[in-house]
């Protein structure tokens, strides 16, 4: 199609959804996307780029020529140029401002300032404004003219003379309104803001438990700076979600690894910490050796003890960190699901050291090793449980994150604490095992 | 405020938002709420309980009377309310039926038979339809007789003669459209719509991909059958989301646990498959203890690289199910991943390797073994790293979800890899251990 017919490309291309027109240019080879710049505007091809990826921007911007770039980031939603602008360096960003529109350039200046993963970073300017005094048919007036620029136009913010957020109407309520109503008598004056330097999960949580489609911010007197829409919030989750998801897997981040190299890079740290950590239990086994010399076949059971605790405590971490995510266990009290993850550990822990008694005997015919190997499961999963829950309440109670207590990390610790259970009491009980 | 000042309550409580009602309600004792069922009418109580978890419901539905809750039900949205019922017995579900308003049950009834997890199961039945027909004035007249009930008037959705549905218009585009202009003129007809049967999981991703705020159901003949809006799709996202991250974990699922022995319930299951192939490494050892009588310091290690393989593996485990979910790995290739995976294993193999042989050098002043033990975990990485990865591939090929391969599961199994290279080289260089 793009040999040459514009005409029958921009009438048939444009016609798409532009995340359908996004995924199409995607997939075209350089040559043609040099041909699409110069099929559409700067408008059109600004619609195309914000349901691009920013990481996948870099290389699309720098093949355009660049008075035509800072043409399209001046048409983009300024929340989105501002994303975009957010992964270039000073000397990129600086330069693409000085050639782009004057207005499009100061207001996303103002917004590149705010720290990330704040509300202030993923809120747009371009929302509805209406004074008090304005009647519904001023309002609509007003809301037609905005209409084409603005981020929604179903909810429409109210402010008084000092430009304070005053109140809110949806535009379901302006439609159902009299003409001559003022907005000032409509508006809902019970507002729920939130203010600029919000964490963006936290803005995400209010949007959602409200049902909101957009959600105002303010400045601490009160001035409305920007709006949140709903659609920025599904990102902001899914990008959160990816977040604690990779923490608990102990992996640094999720973003894109293009080679081994940068994957590794990531992973190293975290490796390397836990390695240090295994050298701890290796040295405690260490101090136990006789105890090994005496009854080699002890030293079967370590990975299955030791496993079972970092299973149990990846369990209990797990319902911890998201308790603590959601609010639930804020609720619930910290001690009464201490003693919960207690009872569960010396169930399971009961169920399972039955369980390999009876296997260990059938299948060694020791009697005593096994007992000593089920008493060793039972007291791990009591005290692993335990702490796969007590180490990210502790972290929350320290302001760290509890989801950086990764799974692999609790099941570290579980290891070192299993290992001294299970040749604690073995050193104990030798003079039965030597039976 | 409630002893007795009604007039007072109700025009406090009812400036709320309802999520806010809902809050305040749910903290309140029981006598309370009882006395703020006589307070507010059936509709105001269904906004009330459209905001308080399902899970929490039981007990309230219970203590109301019975007629009044059937009430409440036929009030509330037909997707909340559906969500409610399919949390309760057949018999409670027939009860409330047969004392509700004959079109409210008519309605519940349709949706009550969509599968779980559906796009039938999420959406509503209270859409804005108009014909292709109307006028722009028609269309907003209808609008404004439909607000008050609709669950979202800001898309306008278009049927035909044969209720097809042909065309969408938003809001926002009526407003700006001159009166007697014709729907079918100013509509879009390139819709995005859903099968009713669609997974909620891929219906989550359109609307986020698209940046929709509903998006329409329809049967395999195009006709309308319901809309999902986009709160809807926040409370899916975060199910899943919540989903996600339990079965990584190992856990059943996240609902709250009342005590410990449904807590208990949930996990044993997978604590006892990890315990019996926990037992074959233990049997994989055993075939060892010679090995193990003859060098009794090798044990010490054990944990420490069955550790390490679990540790890595957990991180391209994620990696890995993140790529499936989000379709990044489908795009990239799965040979490219592995490959990559591979090459990252050698990496932080290599170095901790290097690191740990010195270490034990160091420590021990054995330098045989610390080579062992470092070329061990160097293999062992490698092997564990590609491991992580290729599970959920191969369950993803089979049609199985990848994310069941959860971190314990890839952990047990990377015990299992460790110990056999572990031990099959010691056993292998034995002669230079003896020295």
């Amino acid at each position: 199609i793009q040999l040459g017919k514009i005409d029958q490309f921009r009438a048939e291309f444009l016609e798409l959804h532009p995340y359908d027109q996004a995924t199409f240019f995607k997939e075209q080879a350089k040559e043609i996307r040099l041909k699409i710049y110069t099929y559409l505007s700067p408008e059109e091809m600004a619609e195309i780029i914000e349901n691009i990826g920013v990481d996948e921007l870099d290389p699309i911007l720098t093949e355009m020529e660049p008075r035509f770039a800072s043409q399209i980031l001046g048409e983009m939603s300024t929340d989105d140029a501002v994303d975009v602008l957010n992964t270039m360096d000073q000397n990129e960003v600086a330069s693409f401002l000085t050639i782009m529109d004057k207005d499009a350039a100061s207001e996303i200046k103002d917004l590149l300032h705010y720290e990330e993963k704040t509300a202030g970073s993923i809120m747009t300017t371009e929302f509805v404004v209406v004074n008090t005094g304005m009647t519904v048919r001023d309002a609509m007036v007003h809301l037609r003219k905005e209409a084409p620029d603005a981020e929604t136009i179903y909810y429409v913010y109210v402010v008084n003379q000092e430009k304070h957020l005053v109140g809110v109407i949806s535009l379901r309520d302006l439609i159902i309104s009299e003409e001559d109503w003022f907005i000032s008598d409509i508006m809902s004056d019970r507002i729920v803001s939130v203010p600029v330097g919000e964490n963006q999960e936290d803005v995400a949580k209010m949007v959602r438990d409200y049902d909101f489609l957009a959600l105002p911010v303010v400045d601490f007197q009160n001035h409305l700076l920007g709006i949140i829409t709903v659609d920025d919030i599904m990102d902001v989750m899914e990008e959160e979600a990816s977040e604690d998801y990779s923490k608990f897997a102990a992996v640094a981040d999720m973003e894109k690894d293009l080679n081994a190299f940068s994957a590794a890079k990531k992973r190293l740290p975290w490796l390397i910490i836990l390695l240090f950590l295994g050298m701890l239990t290796a040295s405690l086994i260490g101090r136990f050796e006789d105890t090994i010399n005496q009854v080699a076949l002890l030293a079967v059971f370590i990975p299955l003890i030791a496993g079972m605790a970092g299973n149990t405590g990846t369990q209990s971490l797990a319902i911890a960190v998201r308790g603590i995510a959601t609010g639930e266990i804020e609720k619930e009290g910290k001690v009464k699901l201490l003693i919960r993850e207690a009872g569960t550990g010396l169930i399971t822990g009961t169920c399972c050291g039955f369980l390999i008694t009876i296997i260990i005997y059938l299948w060694k015919g020791h009697f005593f090793l096994g007992l000593l190997v089920g008493i060793s499961i039972m007291f791990t999963l009591i005290v692993a449980t335990v702490a796969g829950a007590i180490i990210p309440l502790l972290m929350h109670k320290m302001k760290v994150d509890p989801a950086v207590a990764s799974g692999p990390f609790i099941t570290t610790i579980n290891d070192l604490i299993s290992v001294l259970i299970y040749f604690g009491m073995a050193t104990i009980f030798m003079e039965l095992l030597l039976h």
